[in-house]
């Protein structure tokens, strides 16, 4: 069976999905996207995706290709097309195809949609959640607005293939102060000595990851302490675990980051029991 | 006669110019670009731009899709095609199409080539520059590897819109310690009451910029002197003339900054004799 996407009104197969070259996402990163885990056919999270996908394209004054119940139609009409139970579909809008010039287009310009989607192990997310990962920090170079998601992702990738060159899942980034502000496509997450779990604010130039939000209600539920507020490099080194979260990557331990072990070097209790949870919300 | 464009070893229509919605210049602007102005079927300063083109490609690991003298054939074919005399011809290559993963592909993948050319109004550009523009200054928010000319161009295209709206050409990109770095798509220049010409350094986290370092050479010739060197806002506003550098742009005047006069708010004599001297240059 041909994998199936969704481009701009059709759906298409996939090796034939393609968008006009004066597309302002392929010149100019002008484009918003999401990423929803499909479990069971279910689309995880779906309403705070959506919530932030309007965000996104509200903070650029990118016009929204259509409204959110036809959205939500086309997302499970591709589910429903290429038949996966677990998968990662993925949302692109960008501003749309236009004349090359920095500024807006002056006439106004359709945006454009795409959705594709594609397996996702699940199920060796979790696993691999129960074993945990190895981690690198890379210096944080990225904009100022990384509160928007947009695929201006340059920085992300960079930051992503050095941290797999040293044999890592994932880049920590670290910015000037010291401080750790997110992976290459993760939150990140410590639990302090005391017990306590920490995470860096939304307010301070992260991307409100939608992950994040959920193991924030779920720890509240397991009355877990959280304090959204920055941590350094050296907390992270210090603390008894460390986790990251995202919605392919549930809440996944970082057993050792650059080459020093956190805490004893297996996931803790914490994020075992975070990991646990998650997995019970993305089942319910 | 319609519009040609060139796209992975094709001449197509324009309108019919596509790529993979999985090319990674889509989803992660994992792309670099040049735009070279093109007068009187002759393109203005091809081998520095081809030198950076390939140098862009190094810091990003990107493959080159062909070498140099067929990727000049191809340039050549699409100028001759669109039977244009002056024109932008804008080129833009991506690390190719890839199964969506930050991380660099793991099996080798072709890159993408993409060449377009559109009508450019250089007698415009000139007469633009003889009468000056106006700017507005914007924060700049880039990230880290602004000498990469990348498709990273997300927070380019919010400060040329902001400048735009205001009523500006271009937007004067100011950083947290009140410097000038670059404009959203141009090199900054001022003339200094005492008469030194001072654009910042390119070692200082900024463009290279071709037409730049044209302007370098063509100062050098005339006897003025220049300094490389960062100058603030507040220098800006006190100097005797500032102007904009580009491929574009020529050497083109900013006359009004965020309101504020430069100089005697006409194109200085400095500017002047640069915008001269860079036209018989075109011309040669």
């Amino acid at each position: 069976m041909s994998r199936i996407s969704y481009v701009n009104g059709a759906y298409v197969r996939h090796m034939d999905a393609v968008v006009h070259i004066d597309d302002r996402g392929y010149q100019f990163a002008d484009a918003v996207y999401e990423g929803v885990t499909v479990r069971h056919g279910r689309m995880v999270d779906l309403e705070p995706h959506l919530d932030r996908l309007w965000r996104s394209m509200g903070e650029l004054r990118i016009a929204a290709p259509m409204q959110r119940g036809p959205m939500r139609f086309v997302f499970r009409e591709v589910i429903r097309r290429n038949r996966i139970e677990n998968g990662f579909l993925y949302i692109q809008v960008s501003r749309g195809v236009a004349r090359r010039d920095h500024a807006f287009p002056t006439t106004p310009v359709h945006s454009s949609l795409v959705v594709t989607l594609k397996r996702l192990d699940v199920d060796g997310v979790i696993r691999r959640a129960e074993k945990g990962v190895k981690a690198h920090t890379e210096p944080d170079i990225r904009w100022g607005r990384c509160d928007v998601k947009s695929t201006s992702l340059l920085p992300n990738i960079l930051a992503k293939q050095a941290a797999k060159e040293k044999g890592g899942f994932e880049a920590v980034l670290v910015d000037t102060q010291g401080y750790v502000t997110e992976g290459s496509s993760t939150n990140m997450w410590i639990v302090r000595k005391d017990g306590v779990v920490q995470t860096r604010s939304t307010a301070d130039n992260i991307l409100p990851g939608i992950t994040r939000a959920t193991l924030l209600k779920i720890a509240a539920e397991l009355q877990i302490k959280v304090v959204e507020e920055a941590f350094s490099l050296d907390a992270a080194k210090d603390a008894a675990e460390m986790f990251l979260s995202s919605s392919t990557g549930c809440a996944t331990p970082i057993v050792e980051l650059d080459g020093h072990m956190i805490g004893d070097g297996t996931p803790g209790p914490v994020a075992k029991r975070l990991v646990e949870a998650y997995r019970r919300y993305m089942d319910a």
